[in-house]
């Protein structure tokens, strides 16, 4: 079958506080991810004040971008474009004026997203990129903030209040120094408007909280400093409630340009992140939710998203784990029989080793091992020599949207230990939790064994079966031939087996 | 035109200390890589003493490992093979009856190299992975030290002793302990058989010695550690006589076993390394050469460049400086067209400010920015987000061949900063010598105005033209249309641009 044609699609979203244009690249429903992005901080609702109306030097600013937008859709080979305009633009009361002259100078084409559809796109983009189920996904851009109630995976109810960073801090923060009562007001504020949505008192302990936007990836990134862990992105980053309220109370005490000597806090969010966090904090207070989790997807993936799974209603990707695991394998060169087979003799192991009581069994550990099969060799693209240490380097910064920052590092762990080395977690081992040694020994020497059964890569060795016997674990090779580099190349990993399993490892070849 | 076919050939290496299969793979001319190696510790040559016969515990080994390998070659899909022993089966007394045996095991052909045939696999390695022209290739394996004379990149004299690591120290560092007489001893033979090749005193100041094999990596790995210099691999790294004789001296000082505790000494080199390095030291004085510069490449990548360049005779890769980067670039998905369109707007703008006498127009520094510009984007391969960081680990992890590891470390900064921040060393500042900063200053300026001229990947702005008046730059671009992408993203780098130059820039449009 000839590899699916790869296509490019354009979202642009003229936001309140950045105009951005990405472009995502897919191959059929093979892979998909983001190869290019471009933006302009235009700020077009600077200046609105009470009358609603976009002022002249912005609109000017946003018309150039947008104009430079439309030119780079066409130069370079879009296949699609997908222009949307949020809160400030959707709010102003010249509105259609602008659009019009938009329209006029670049040809393009804006649809103003109404407070549901905003609100559904980052649904989308949170469901498709988290494991939620039943919750809530909270959205904050500069003009408005979105909450949906996720129920079974599906919307239900959807509300948008104009309670974006960029509207509370001019209303209610617009000194340099917030003082009490100003927090105070905007605390107050919040909980009065989140009152209106009832649902959110009675999401109850099973409900959880899902955040997306530049403000709540911001507040990650600034948790992850303060707390000392290793950071390579926050996808599936917990930020919990008492880590909030820490930066805000580390926030409130600066100056609005000093904020960004927390660290974390980017320059252009100095004067912004105060509120946002604020807000946010309301939304964990109203819900009684202990802990926020962020993803990286936003409105523009919702969108790219929702037009990549139609006619799907609502557009979810069945496994999300599976799904990311998948896409970011499709994306190397790497010998996809070969890693599929590796996981599944990996797998087959595991299972046999659980049902013979040698270990837990946990589902959670399995789905790791499996991802950590199917990723294992990526790294052969950076260069054979020490290519497990490169496959680490490609999943801990490509990201696996569905696993937390722990779950990616062992995913990373367990493929860098597929070859040779003690399994340990090195410099990422302030995220690990009692009991993951064990895990990654584990799942490093069944991938190990899986590896060396599957030498030369031809798929010979169809199964692997385990016989426990007293102190030791026999391994029956089943394969219509002699399978000797198998065998021979297996032998060699008896050391880190017996670590693992407390067994000594015998290999044998029986006839299919 | 569809990509040429991959093609994969297998080099099997039967050495006096260690049984090597490698695997390359190769689209045409368009790029090779090596894709996977196993290897097997048989030591053929262990307990063979006066007699000159192989024993027949190393020969089982043998001959088991060789027989792994045959069916690895037939398992995984390999179209080639090419097997060869090197000096411990060549110079056995029973190496036919040996052969014999292997050949009716495994089915394999195995070549014997002479003397001759494994220097010139050797001079390959050496002169397609470095810019040696003139002076002399050192090959020290565990059997055999080959010394090639190398005049006008052409093969010229070519001399084989029996002095490889294993046999020298069997013969005069037998004992735990080296001592002063013993290393005394091993010093002048090697200094007496030199004298063989009357050519060596005769190279000159111009001649230069590049080395390979396993115990000069080793030894090179040592030396920059014990500099405390960043390391990449050794690939292009001098390592210096007064390195060299200090490291001797640390492991001379040491038993045998515990050479290992010396940085960078291998567990399973521990016992020959010494022997090694005293051999290399003695090339060093007999040639008057004040470093080794080591090459990754060795017999096997030679003889695998032999088969891909055939019929070339000698077979030699025109220009190996430009070969090894557009390898790299080959090897990425990334987008060609953009990569050499932005590293020609580049060049051309780097050509006009020294003509205008802004800077000096090193060509060094050219090919360097040459280099960047090529393989900037590759890191889109990882990611997009921080794809400039991706490109340098992958420049810096794959290794350019024909550049040292300073040179490689500025052509990933360079990369490194071709989207925003302050150009700057980092961790490789250790590397740096002086005017580095003000070479990554412009070359990362110069990128980074390119890149934005082709911001919408489309090659529409030709070319630009570089006017220099008083105290600033104009830049005209020369397209058939309105630029407009290209024009509002060049504009912003005119910070970098002022950094770099002293003198502002300005962009201005003109119709081509």
């Amino acid at each position: 079958m000839a590899p699916p044609e790869e296509t490019r699609t354009a979202v642009i979203d003229l936001g309140s506080n950045t105009f951005r244009l990405v472009v995502f690249a897919a191959a059929g429903r093979r892979w998909w991810k983001r190869v290019d992005e471009i933006y302009e901080p235009v700020r077009i609702s600077a200046g609105m004040g009470p009358s609603g109306e976009l002022q002249p030097a912005p609109m000017e600013r946003a018309l150039g971008a947008i104009d430079v937008f439309a030119h780079f859709c066409r130069a370079a080979g879009v296949d699609e474009v997908r222009a949307v305009a949020t809160s400030a633009i959707r709010e102003a009361t010249n509105r259609d004026a602008f659009l019009a002259r938009a329209r006029a100078r670049s040809g393009l084409d804006i649809d103003v997203l109404s407070r549901t559809a905003e609100a559904f796109y980052g649904y989308v983009a949170a469901v498709n990129s988290t494991t939620l189920a039943d919750g809530v996904v909270l959205d904050i851009g500069g003009g408005s903030m979105q909450l949906t109630h996720v129920v079974g995976r599906a919307s239900r109810e959807v509300e948008s209040w104009r309670m974006g960073a960029v509207r509370m801090t001019e209303r209610f923060l617009p000194d340099e120094r917030a003082s009490k009562k100003q927090l105070r007001a905007l605390t107050d504020h919040v909980a009065r408007k989140l009152a209106e949505a009832p649902w959110l008192a009675e999401i109850g302990d099973a409900g959880r909280l899902v955040g997306l936007g530049g403000s709540v990836r911001t507040l990650a990134v600034a948790a992850e400093k303060a707390a000392d862990m290793p950071s390579f992105g926050v996808q599936g980053f917990a930020l919990e409630r008492g880590a909030l309220d820490e930066l805000i109370a580390e926030l409130a005490a600066l100056p609005a340009p000093e904020r960004r000597r927390v660290p974390g806090i980017k320059p252009e969010r100095s004067d912004l992140i105060l509120a946002a966090a604020v807000v946010i904090q309301g939304v964990m207070e109203a819900g009684g939710f202990d802990a926020l989790e962020v993803t990286e997807a936003g409105l523009r993936e919702g969108i790219f998203l929702a037009t990549q799974l139609a006619p799907a209603d609502p557009p979810l990707v069945p496994d999300v784990r599976g799904a990311s695991v998948r896409n970011l394998a499709a994306q190397y060169d790497a010998d996809e029989r070969h890693a599929q087979h590796v996981a599944g003799l990996a797998l087959s192991m595991f299972d046999s080793l659980a049902a013979a009581g040698l270990h837990p069994g946990d589902p959670e550990e399995r789905d790791l091992l499996w991802a950590a099969g199917l990723l294992h060799d990526i790294g052969t693209t950076v260069d054979y020599d020490d290519h497990h240490r490169h496959s680490r380097y490609l999943i801990l910064n490509a990201g696996l949207p569905g696993f937390t920052p722990r779950e990616v590092a062992l995913i990373g762990q367990i493929a860098r230990y597929h070859r040779k080395g003690t399994p340990a977690m090195g410099d990422l081992k302030p995220l690990m939790v009692k009991g993951d040694q064990e895990l990654l020994d584990r799942c490093s020497a069944l991938l190990r064994v899986a590896e060396q059964l599957e030498r030369a890569r031809d798929q010979t060795v169809h199964a692997a079966r385990v016989e426990v016997e007293n102190g030791r674990v026999r391994l029956a090779l089943v394969a219509d031939e002699e399978v000797p580099v198998a065998r021979w190349a297996a032998e060699r990993q008896s050391d880190v087996f017996e670590r693992a399993f407390g067994r000594t490892l015998e290999i044998a070849e029986v006839k299919a």
